[in-house]
Parts: C-alpha cells; structure tokens; sequence
C-alpha cells in the first residue's frame, strides 16, 4: 500500500497536512490528502463518501475536471473510454505483449510499454479533433442558429484548412472506409442524453459538407467523435489525451490477461526474427 | 485513432479475420477484431452491444476475466478501484509530475513514469495479499463453518508465516496505524453485495487473531483487504496488480491534470536540488 | 541472452536469414543477425571482428549513423555523451530514483521513468539547437569565408529568429548565466581534433553578435554547443536526442546505483508528502 | 539542457550546494553539482578535468562502480557492453520500433519501451549468472589452487543446483546450440588483459564439468560469460541489469534510427493484425 500524507495526530482534518509543514515550501494539490483517520480525495471522505457510492467513471472525470460530471455527462464520458479501450493487435497491444514475454515479473512495465505508443499517430485524433474544434468556434462570434447555419461555418473551416494544406481530424479511417460504427451511436447517445453540443454539432456539419469542398467523402471517425463528445462535456483538452490513455490502460490489461493464459508473444517475435531481409551497411 | 483488424470487404464477420491468413502463422486472442463495417469486442458488437450500455469499470473486468461481472461484483470491483485510486503525493505521482515537468509535450510519457513504480512496494500489497489469501485457502481441504473454524485456520496461517520469518500482507500502515478508514467499509459494502467470501473471510479471522499470536495488534490494511475483495471476485491473481494500476492510472491523470494547470513540480525539484549534500566519491 | 535470428543450421552467414523466410512479408535490418555459428552486428563478425577492438561509444556512434566513425569523431561524440551524462538531481534523475524507491526489483522501470523525461525542456535544447544550426545554414547559399562573413549570417539568424517572437535555442542558462564551463572546452576541442565546422562556426557567431540585437548577453549554453558539434559529425538530426538519452542512461545509473547503495528516495518523498498545501475543489 | 543545482554565486565549489539548505533535510550524493562557474561530476572538474580526456564507457564504468576503472577493466567493460548492445529483432527491439510507429515525436518513449523489456527473461541471465558465481564462491572457505580445485567445486555447485530442481544460468542458447561465439572470445580478453578472476575461472570450470552430471553438453552462452567478467571487475550485482539496460540502449537507438529512415514497424503491425485467430469468449 502506499504511506500517505500524515498530518499531527490530533489533527481533525486535512488542513493540517499544512500545519506539518517543516519548510517555507509548500506543494498544492486538491486531490489526495490523508490523517491517520481520514483519507480526503477531492474534499471528500474517501471510505465514507465515495466507496460503493461513486464509480470508476466517474472519479476518472472528478478527477481529471476537478467537478462531478452529471449522470449524463458520466454516461457519456463512460461510451467514449468503452469506444477507445480497444482496437485488437495495435502496435500498443504487440508491444505491451512483447515486453511482457520479456519481463512478465514486472506487469507495469508491459502496460507502461503499451501506453508510450499513445502518441500523435494512433491516440492523438481525439485530442486534435477536440483542440481543432474547439479553436475553429473560438474563431466565430456567435454559434449558427441551424443546420444551414452550421454547415456554412464548417464550409469555411474544411476550405481554410484544405488551403492551408492541412488535414481535417477525424476525417477518414483505414478500415471503416464508409462508415465507422461508432459514429452515428455516439452522435445519438449524446443527443439522447442532452451533452449534443456545438463541437458535436460542428462535427456532424464537417460530415455534411467536406464531399464537395474536399471532391470525395471520408467518413467521421470514432476517436474525432470521442474528441467532440470529450469536448462537449467541456472536459479541458490538455487531458483529451488522457482520457484515450485510461481507455486503452484497460484495454491493454485485457491483453496482457490473455497473454498470461494464452501466450502469442513469442510466436509474434519469432514471425519477425525469423523472416528479416539482412542489408548491412557497406 | 487505430487503425484496426482488417478482413475481406465482403466478409461477414471477425471469423474472416484469419480467411486472409497470408502465413501458416495465426494470433489467437479473444479481445478486439474488425471489419469494414463491425468492431468486435469481447465477441460483442462494440456500437450496439456496449457504447452506452456498458460501464467502464464493467468493461475493465470483463476485459480482465473474461466474463462479465455482475452488478453486485461491477459494484465491489468499483469500489476497489476507487479505494486504490490514489494516495496524495506517492512518490509514483510526484515521478509523473516530473516527467511532466520536464517532457510536457508527451502526456503518454508522464503517465508511464508514474506507473513504472506500481511495483512491489507501494502497489504489491493487493497483489500478494491476494495470493497470500489464496495460497493459505488452498492448503486447508475444507472450509471452516463459522468463525471459531476460520479464527483457528487464521491461527495455523500466521503462526506459519510468523515461524519462517515472513511478514503477512496486508497487516499493518505507516499512517493508519489503528485503523485503515477504507476497512470496515470495503468488508461491509462485500457483505451487503453478497461478495463477501473466503478470502474475506479469512483475512477478517487474521486480523482478530494476529494480536495474540504476533504480541501486537495492527491495522488490516485498505490495500490488503482489496486484494481479499479482488479474489472473491474470483479475479486471477495474475491481474490483482493490474487492477491497483488501471485504479493508479486515473489518479495520476487526476495530478497530471492539475500540474498542467497550478504546477508544483518545479518547485519540487529545486527542494530537492538546492538542499544537495555533496558527498564525492575519494 | 537474447535468442536471436536463426538461419539454417548449414548455412554460410546472414544472407540466410531471409532464406528461411516462411512468408511474403521480410523486415529489413542491416543491425544484427545470428546463425548457428556466427553473430553479425553492422555487417560485422560480433566476436571476432568488434569484441575487444572498438569501443562502445564508438559502437553506439556507428549504430546510430550506419558508418563507423573516425578517431577524432569518435573523441568528439564520447566528450558529448560525457558532458551531457548527469546533471545532479534533475527532475530525471529525481523521477528515476523515487521510481526505484517504488519498485526496487525492475531497475528497467526506474532507468525508463527517468528517460521519459527526455523531452523538449530538459534534453531537448541539443536536438533543437542543431535542427536550428542546419535549417539557419540550409537557407544561405554560400558558405561565409571569415568570422565577418558569419557574424552578418549569425546576425541575420539571430534578428530574424527574434522578429518571429522565438527564442534562439542554446543561449542562455539557469545557473551558467555568465559563461557555461562546458562550452569554451568544447569548442577547444573540436578545434584540435578538426571537427569544428559550419555548425560550431555559426552557434559561434551567435555567441558573438547576439549582444548587440537581444540587448543582453547570454552564455552559449552546454547542450546547445554539444547540438553543434553532434551536427558537425553529420549525426542525422532524428538521433541527436537519442545521444542526449544514451548519455543520460549512463548518469540514471549512477543515480541508481548510488541510490540502491544510500537511498534518499523516501525522504525526497515525505518532503513533499508532509509538506502539502490541500486545497480541494469546492 | 537541464538546470543545474547551483549553490550562492560567491561560492567556490559544491561545498557550498549544501551551504544554500533551506531546510533540516538535505538529499546525499556524490553524483553531480554544479556551482555558476563549475559543474561537478564525481568530484572531478567536468569541463577540465573530464571532457575529452575519459571515455563514456570509461565515464559509465565509474558512475556505477565509484571507482574510475583502469585501463584493462575499462577494455573488458567495453567489450561487454559490445557484446551486449544489440540481438537483432528481439522482443524489446520490436517494441521500441512499434511504438516509434505510434509515437514518433516521442523518442524517448520508444527507448523506453524497449528497455522495459530488459528484466528477467531476455537482459536477466548476465546479472543471474554474476549472482549465481559469486553466491557459489562465497560458500567455499578458500579458492582452489588449480583446475582440478575449479572442477571439483563446480562438480558440487551444478550437483547442488540440479538437486534443487534449478538452473545454472549462462548454460545453453537457442540458436547458438554448439558454441556461442562470444563466449571463448571473452574468456581470451579477459586472460590477455588480467581481468581473469575466480568467477570466469568457476564458470570455466562449469563448462568442463556440467556434461557428466547433466547427461548432455550445453554452451556457456554470451550472457553468461558477461556476467562473470562483469563480477571479476568487482561491479556490484546490483547495476549487472544496469549494464545489459545502457547496452541495450545502445542498440535500440541504432534500431530506432534504421527505423525512422526505413520503417518496418507497420509491416510488422499488419503482419500480426492481418493473421489473427478471432476466438471470442462464450
């Protein structure tokens, strides 16, 4: 278990983590905090506040937004870490496996290992695809009244950004050519539970009307959904990424469960060390 | 996002994952496939069976066993994950705060550094006190009948312990030392969810009769009696670990959230940096 | 050990690894490969060729270029990787230690804990300040023939790289702030060992003009001189933070060798854990 | 570059880093600290008594040991360190370049990954094989005079290990089933350069006399041998994994810079992806 924080004896409460104070120096924190009789996370009493009263889920959100997400918002901040917990043999699942078959004493090295792919290329459209969106409202005074009035603001933002010679996130996916099978659940998921907000609706615009500016039509991806979805929750974009990463942290348990019971990693090795092209340098 | 599992276009379904087997070699898992117009997990239909119909936390052990929870246990494996979440200032949270400090740009990083210390000492309790749990059970041929039965199997197992020298897990806290908060609402929440079984019982009989045997009394800790849960949740012990870093992993996102918005994590390196007592080797 | 690639039992060397190929699909590698008989590393006999004949920054320079590097390089990348090895309790150093703290039993997670914060503020200042050298001299067409011909590039770079509102990376330093002491023996160096180039000529002149434009002088700092001179030894710009991460490697094992043998770790702990200001959210 | 710890700027040397305490606490190392106008690394000058006058593996060697190493134990780490820096496509290797694929603006992530592969399967028989010598020369009062001595308590020290139902690390290689090449190479050095002690002489002896007590006649594999030249240098078992990990790192950054100009990581993804074997739970 880990020692925590421990404040005087007699102390009634958290403020006195402070009063230990030994140093000028000081660190903030609003999370955890504990006495000997007390262990305070967001405020709360721990044993008798939280356990069995709130969820995994939900502390997830607390504690990434500092506030409570609503029964709604923590439904849908729930469908989003479900849509990106997994996605069978990625490169973060091969390499969590591998460094297991290497290291299977030390289970946080595999895990460790399988997050470090979370990076720009196969974790980062949720991220992007919320920053993106959110930087594009940020430039318009005031929010579209309608459908049309959506679909001209998104016209404006695919041709701005096809002319700057960049990519629209969230736009295409390898396998899903015409349609990911996310997309459409969590776009009625969230109108269902009333989070449907301006980066969904800007999204779903960005759908309507890329075919005639960018001349073929891409479908709208799940993680450019979960990032809209993330951002209507109002969730801040610097943990956008970390929500991907919880995601896949369990995704990437599930794998190394099953490498336990059911090794493949040393077949995965061997099919590479066994079929190399050796071109040494001259 | 991932690109995922691709079969044939035509293909009706994951089975035709492996019909485009281009090697003799196949990957046998049970956890994520695609095709053009399905996602599988878990055999499930990721869109229409799960998004906004299963929980997180649910998804998280059904990824782990195999086998979906029921409510009572969803509800029992939450409250662990909630327990474990976090603990203050760990030396894991600072250890993230600072690889944010100095590689902000990759959140991935941060995280992992902060999971790298879910090791034996600060989260291994869980892990050992579970298989502890399980290992002592496993050698009894029947279980006791009632609470005299497991005070005297209780006995047998910490005299054991205590005669080769080894310490019983989950015994004792640097901070709680007459009474781990989490405790008595972690056995309380078991019994009213029905989750309540032999390793709980088992480790309830250890901390009534260790004081007699050990010649003090001690503290069950809140770690140890989450491992005691895990296992009656008939989780394999090979997982225990990865339940407290999935738990560990929200947390850290929580410290990381907020170094990205009040940093303290310069401020502790220089603590540390300007109180150097500079001892050079001869 | 690692098993590593195997051809057939009878054959010659290396050109047999992908003889052995069992699909259409090879991975090209001009690294190592193993037979029965023979390891090759670089296209080289392991054991008779390299064993006990080159040195292991010497090796490492090779890996990293494909060509095997002259004396003087040789000298000049090691006195890099020297200088650039520790820097006392860095945030790396600090995270690698509290990590080992944690999980004592997998150095591999406190030696990774510590190079995950290899990014852009603390190691990053090498790699930018020689992508900065070669862009600033990839745009001129001719080389300068004297110190005034670079000082009118250096102050071209310098007024231009200041009119975009950026800073010219490698001047300036937190402690250093009137001269670092690694930069003049660097410099010295290069000069004797006949490696200085356009890369040192022009971080050189920036030294030189920077007063005049900035308004203040600042001292060309360590790991911007070492950028300079990795890019002086053609070294591709992709590697120069894997040198900053090799040396560092070196320096995270003196910290946790040291650390295994005098910890300090849990006390860098508790300095923070018993000196926290808890500030919940409302 | 990183920021330094910096004493008062009057002072004249490190002493002083202690001399600027703030607090009761002070964090012991005999590592690094800087002054504004000196930094120090292991009591020595960095800039004029380090920089081009020691090596890095020379400068790696002290780091771990405390000790500058002489010039034959410098050889014979070196040696060691190039026998161990790289296997071709290992498991770590292949996870190093998988998460590139995924998280190429993070190199330190990829590094990381493959050294997280480095514990007890595939970088551990070097630091068993020094443990397992030293803990059998430890046992027997005094050292044998000649071969027949060395045989004979090998007899007893494999007789020993099988009786217990163990293994005698360093024995056998998958591929290298006759001989590992390395392995007479190194014995070779370490005889030329009087590195030769009482770990490579049981080891040796191990080699001579495993065959008639095992039955059959396994290869003193590379790894094996390194550990115990690695104990005849009187490193401490301690940072044995620390040697095979900065090795390693070595060899990873050559497969990460092989990687960014030629990829092979997505080939290597799809080759996994496109072949698995869907078995789903009931």
């Amino acid at each position: 278990m880990s020692p925590a924080s421990h404040g005087d004896g007699d102390s009634p409460g958290p403020a006195s983590a402070s009063s230990t104070t030994r140093t000028g120096t000081t660190y903030r924190t609003g999370i955890g905090a504990s006495t000997p009789d007390t262990i305070f996370l967001l405020g709360q009493d721990l044993a008798h506040d939280l356990l069995g009263q709130v969820g995994f889920g939900e502390l997830a959100f607390w504690l990434m937004a500092k506030r409570r997400p609503t029964p709604a918002q923590r439904t849908m901040f729930e469908a989003v870490l479900v849509a990106l917990a997994d996605h069978g043999f990625t490169p973060t699942a091969i390499a969590a496996r591998l460094t297991y078959t290497s290291a299977p004493e030390a289970l946080q090295g595999a895990v460790a290992a399988g997050l470090l792919g979370g990076g720009s290329r196969f974790l980062g459209v949720t991220e992007d695809a919320a920053r993106f969106l959110a930087t594009s409202l940020a430039r318009s005074s005031e929010r579209p009244g309608d459908d049309a009035g959506w679909d001209e603001l998104a016209a404006e933002v695919v041709t701005a950004t096809r002319a700057a010679g960049d990519l629209v996130p969230g736009l295409g996916h390898p396998v899903h050519k015409v349609e990911d099978p996310r997309t459409p659940v969590l776009f009625e998921l969230a109108r269902r539970h009333g989070t449907f907000g301006d980066h969904l609706a800007l999204f779903a615009a960005i759908g309507r009307v890329h075919p005639r500016i960018l001349g073929r039509t891409l479908p709208l991806n799940g993680a450019g959904v979960c990032g809209a979805v993330l951002a209507d929750l109002d969730l801040p974009v610097s943990v956008m990424r970390g929500c991907a990463l919880l995601a896949r942290c369990a995704g990437l348990l599930g794998h190394l469960a099953e490498e336990a019971a059911d090794p493949v990693g040393m077949d995965i090795y061997l099919g590479v060390d066994r079929n190399i092209d050796y071109r040494p340098p001259e």
